[in-house]
């Protein structure tokens, strides 16, 4: 995509606003997030293509997932208006900058605003194009599976907190999606004791249970299901590991506490959906690049600081497929400010971006590739992914590490449906 | 408190955007609304009292319940920001327009708003004030209610739209107040068809059922639970008229069809909690005056247009409200661009209002004044008002007309803790 030398490339100043958390408790805070979006600064002009004339100015500005984002906005609409926004990634802060930047024809692109109410492009939504795959992308995975395997129905449990609400507007999507299945919903909220019983009481006439919770709260509900005898084959256990970010559970049973033997077992019926995680020489240079940065700023009370999560390779995207856009955009007689224009170009289009191929749909969402992880070694307690679903071409595909045995139910009355 | 004469009145020129639907299918639509606020205006300049000297320019803008009016706000920040804003009264607009006007330092006075989450005026509502009473504050009745008579456990059951979701926050309000009681929620979406079966099913554990939605919904419910035998004094049916708008359900049973006769016998266990009504001659005249202008607008097509409601009696006293406020600040020194300042002075008072005493408690929240009706007359199917609630000194009043064995409910076994 960035194809080398063109004698004269198209030359713009592009007002960026960008709007990340200085608190660095987010995984999308300025610290991890900014190197990414610096990198693909230097490389768009550095790299002497087509998009080397494209000045861009970016401004950082502080997203406290709350109202910050819509007052800088709304007190700079008096100055210039920005042409492009990035962020931000919080569902509520979104909405409000995304409905007001659309009113102000201002593209948006987020790694960010993943809730299904964002699909909705007709109004509100219009100008945002959503650079990570959505959580309704990633409940196509559920669905692919199920159809596939025939399961019919599932409990959705989740842990609710009352500010991003990441796990509540993830299952939010599965729920939309799997609206022909059998679904059940579960929640408790972050603050409360997880009661495994109660939760546990709600599984029976499920075939398959469905979390999305910190990683610590899953170990205590397949350690208690697997207490209760319901790891043996009746259940399907799920977990999504979100954004590429071990909080939210990667597989991993080891604490180094007394129940870790027990915990092993009970993850041999655990199986996690992620993003696909694909390697290239390039991104091993972005990945070193961003590390050092985050090294420079002396972060280092960050967990998992560096990996390089969906949004640092999203938000790095974001300013390829603008400058992608912005040129076919003004190739075609539109100007910067030309805002409708220039999102329309940013869908249904693939692109080379920093860790492989991303394509937006139609509607301007990232198609989603996601992999499935099961335990393929009970004794080591290893995991594996053994099945890969592609969003582009809706595709569910098995690897040679699946074993259909592990994803068969046992013991289970055939209902009448099943049998005709 | 509109006393007569002083020598020189404080004089001020003071822009108030208001923010009212076009649409006249709103309860609270412009053409509803601005002959209140138009009135108010006038009464404010002709009676030559201590605020005939401010000079208020109204400006309308359209609500479309959704973004207009943070639309209309934060294009009109470049240009002169009004010192005042009335409305929006839709929850999920006006939290937009609240935050922002807070960020701005702009007073904000609605007679809607009346969801749990505005409450908290610590930050992003500190600007608000609500001349109407809150949803929490109706809910107070109930408690009042279930605190006199010992009851501790309710069924709430609410209709739920995807727009205004009257219901799901007047609900709220009583779930919220009520964490103490044992209470369980059913909810059911206005275009689904309404199942009376499912949710009599859900009534059983429970000794109150609150419900809010269409008039013609609750019908139905009532002549289920008649049928199931469940009007015999087992269980308390109570229903919220909201706005003082009869469309929410006001006892009144009568459809001229062929189950008029079993509704009114069903109705007999049915109770209405009310906004209170006061009449004083004022407010007669107030209302002839608006009926008139409704007249003049050609507004035909709206049923239930000739009753003031509480949408239209609060914003008339917003306008008071204000003049008492901006009058207190500017003697203590301040202007009318001390937002903070004439909002502080909004809250915690009392004056009178169109209909009668207005008071605001500590929070900027309008206290409420509640009726209890019930049929007094189950032969002629009349109900009367049997008990109020006073908001302000957090009283229940009960009446002449109130009969003890109505509100008994029948043939349970008492539980341990109400024995002891």
């Amino acid at each position: 995509v960035l194809s080398p030398l063109m004698s004269n490339p198209i030359t713009e100043d592009i007002d960026v606003l960008v709007f990340l958390p200085r608190n660095n408790s987010y995984l999308f805070s300025y610290a991890r997030v900014a190197p990414a979006i610096l990198y693909a600064q230097q490389r768009l002009k550095a790299d002497g293509g087509q998009y080397s004339g494209f000045r861009f100015n970016i401004q950082f500005e502080n997203s406290d997932c709350v109202n910050d984002a819509l007052f800088v906005l709304a007190d700079r609409s008096c100055g210039r208006k920005p042409d492009l926004i990035l962020g931000p990634v919080c569902e509520y802060e979104a909405a409000a900058v995304v409905r007001l930047a659309s009113h102000w024809n201002i593209p948006v692109i987020s790694a960010g605003a993943l809730a299904a109410g964002f699909s909705n492009k007709n109004s509100e939504y219009s100008h945002l194009t959503r650079i990570a795959p959505s959580y309704m992308k990633m409940a196509e995975t559920f669905t692919a599976m199920f159809a596939h395997f025939g399961w019919k129905s599932a409990l959705l449990v989740y842990e609710d907190d009352k500010e991003e609400r990441n796990c509540y507007f993830t299952l939010e999507g599965v729920y939309h999606l799997m609206a022909d299945y059998h679904i059940k919903t579960y929640a408790f909220f972050q603050e409360d004791r997880l009661d495994t019983d109660d939760i546990l009481q709600n599984i029976h006439d499920a075939e398959a249970v469905i979390m999305c919770m910190g990683a610590d709260k899953i170990r205590e509900i397949m350690l208690a299901a697997h207490r209760r005898l319901l790891t043996n084959g009746n259940y399907l256990f799920f977990n999504v590991e979100l954004f590429n970010a071990s909080s939210y559970g990667n597989g991993s049973w080891k604490r180094g506490d007394k129940y870790d033997n027990e915990a092993r077992q009970a993850y041999a019926s655990l199986n996690t959906v992620t993003l696909l995680r694909t390697i290239k020489p390039e991104f091993e240079k972005f990945s070193m690049e961003i590390k050092k940065s985050i090294e420079k700023a002396g972060l280092h009370d960050c967990k998992d600081c560096a990996n390089v999560n969906i949004f640092v390779e999203g938000f790095h995207d974001a300013m390829l497929l603008y400058a992608i856009a912005l040129h076919k955009a003004m190739k075609n007689g539109n100007n910067k400010k030309n805002g409708t224009q220039i999102t329309k170009q940013m869908w249904n289009i693939t692109f080379e971006g920093i860790a492989g191929q991303v394509s937006t749909d139609a509607n301007g969402d990232r198609n989603g590739d996601f992999s499935l992880m099961a335990m393929t070694d009970v004794a080591a307690g290893t995991y594996e992914v053994v099945a890969n679903y592609f969003g582009v071409n809706e595709t569910f595909q098995l690897l040679p590490a699946f074993n259909m045995d592990h994803f068969t139910l046992r013991g289970r009355r055939k209902t009448p449906t099943e049998i005709s």
